[in-house]
């Protein structure tokens, strides 16, 4: 029990995380400095100016959360709602579905806009619901769902929340760095993404974005914000400004290093070539996947190439082939999630886990695999 | 700013991070696997295991949370407090103010027993409170406050909040490992800690332990806990249980590696020689001090031995003399803290940074920068 370990060497091509480069590894394992020390202020200012890359913003309060994804969602609902306001939450997957458990919790309103697991969010219902509840204060969605696969339309979500005069509150844990998210360019008020999928980091971290507008609601708010840990106003005192840190609470040091070290490598490629690196790697696994007779579910129009949802063939058992995989081939792909679940596996290609190799291996492993 | 970075070597003798191991170090930078995958369960046990032996508790519920110590915190008071309900809470420091927050973020109703910065929390005042407020549901106080080096009467508050039918929350992030915390000796229902004090990991996750009334006060709650992220009858679906596991969030794998050879070491060496070896340090460090004209402010019966609060002469400025031992040493120690700042330095011996090496280049370090 008390001995050391050694963790088996995966390659992970399942929701995430996905392979972690061994510069990222090097870099979390740089000696640990105190989270007041001048030259890790200096990182952290670097970590921000290139997370404002990521997300396509110029945004002052772009940072990381000090803490996985979940956490990145929680900050977004309990800083921007307040208890008693309505916000209209999409749900078209699991991700969704916690959406609106966030938002119950902060003892607001959800107004459900509805779609099936492995379609968009439709426009159209939104529009609809908008008309019917003026008084919402947010628009919450997901980009990319990681339990279905599917990218939902970014732009024109943002756009009708916008002439509606509510904010936006767009999860974007599996599409940052894998497939275009322009927080500046669609107006977007507040996103949160994950520091383990195709950033390539290990989990822990939640980078996410405020824009003026959602800051201004921060201000205005009449209610303190129910989370200590993530009270904006608290924590930017540590993460904001130039220069002078307030002390809120002890940041993941070695965890900042490692997103340092992943952001500066999606720096050196460009977010440009690292997106189109994602799309290439989809098309040739789509290619090699029909090869050996297995297909994708989701339309291609709103297929997420990072995140790829395969159907299990008619009696081809789900989970022993998962183990076969990853016995026999160290090779990880994820099960299906509600609905979906036992019906597909999940195919991550994210970051460094987008990569002809990560192809080539899935496609004939599972060849090996299949009965 | 996308260049790659290489952090100056520290020796943190600050209120932590304290000095990580190299052994430690490496094992953070281990491949990542999957938070589901078979081999990562394995090692979740085994930190679990862990866990309980440096908690001295067998509690089933005892984990990391993935987030710093504030986040163990906050878990602590949103699953124990609904709306409402009132918590009796110590104040003594900083992190007992904290407390107060996070009562008063739940909607429940903190009563505080104020006692002076750096003095130990008064057992007669906590009697007169919990008479005076029969229907409170907690009794939450410090261990070891960080912000003054103080440590409390552990055993006696847990004893009169036990017989009032309270539970108690006990903050041990900077007494676990370092100084003796008796989860079960003492009947602590609740306790949370940090891994980058006494256990030498760096910073990011909490460990946590709740006992079988705080599970059954958690079960009975009318409301749900207001935070997703943080609801124990959630995370404990991940973490709980043998072998079949829910996901819940992605847990921060590479950070769990670390910590689980950060325990193993403290199984190696002993909890108790642990212990003894911060005494010793400790006694070692006030003898250096004492030879180069510097005393210790806090009384020596409440006294945290690793945790050091040191007067800083008259005539002499503060900040100055720290960036000295930083600049001219690589040396950090901490600046005071609330009705302390500028008054005193802290000089963390905590875990890896609890050695005789370390007393002796502090001690020479500072001769060779005061004036």
């Amino acid at each position: 029990m008390n001995a050391s370990f050694d963790p088996p060497h995966r390659i992970l091509m399942g929701p995430g995380p996905s392979d972690v480069h061994p510069r990222v590894l090097a870099a979390m394992a740089r000696s640990t400095i105190g989270h007041l020390d001048p030259a890790f202020v200096a990182i952290m200012d670097s970590v921000k100016a290139m997370l404002r890359y990521a997300f396509r913003t110029s945004n002052d309060v772009t940072f990381a959360i000090s803490g996985p994804g979940s956490t990145g969602m929680e900050a977004c609902f309990v800083n921007l709602l307040e208890p008693g306001e309505k916000a209209i939450v999409c749900v078209n997957g699991a991700f969704g579905g916690r959406m609106k458990e966030n938002v119950e919790r902060c003892g607001a309103v959800p107004v459900i806009v509805n779609d099936e697991w492995g379609r968009a969010v439709d426009p159209t219902k939104v529009a609809t619901a908008i008309k019917a509840n003026p008084d919402a204060k947010a628009l919450a969605f997901v980009h990319a769902e990681t339990s279905t696969g599917v990218r939902s339309e970014a732009a024109e979500l943002c756009r009708m929340a916008q002439n509606a005069g509510m904010l936006t509150i767009v999860d974007v844990v599996t599409s940052l760095g894998g497939i275009s998210v322009e927080v500046d360019g669609w107006g977007v008020d507040a996103a949160y993404g994950g520091s383990q999928k195709c950033l390539s980091c290990p989990p822990g971290l939640s980078p996410v974005t405020f824009g003026p507008r959602a800051l201004a609601r921060v201000k205005a708010r009449k209610t303190k914000v129910q989370s200590w840990f993530l009270d904006l106003n608290l924590v930017t005192a540590y993460w904001g400004g130039e220069g002078n840190r307030t002390y809120h609470h002890t940041a993941p040091v070695n965890a900042l290093f490692a997103l340092h070290e992943a952001l500066a490598m999606l720096r050196e490629e460009g977010l440009d070539t690292a997106i189109a690196r994602h799309a290439a790697c989809h098309a040739e696994l789509v290619e090699a996947l029909a090869a050996i007779g297995l297909r994708l579910p989701i339309d291609s129009n709103i297929r997420l190439p990072q995140l790829n949802l395969v159907s299990i063939p008619d009696g081809v058992a789900d989970a022993p082939i998962r183990k076969a995989m990853l016995d026999q081939f160290g090779l990880e792909i994820g099960g299906g999630l509600g609905s979906f679940a036992g019906k597909v596996w999940r195919i991550g290609l994210m970051g460094q886990s987008a990569s002809r190799r990560h192809v080539a291996l899935c496609a004939a492993a599972l060849r090996a695999v299949l009965p």
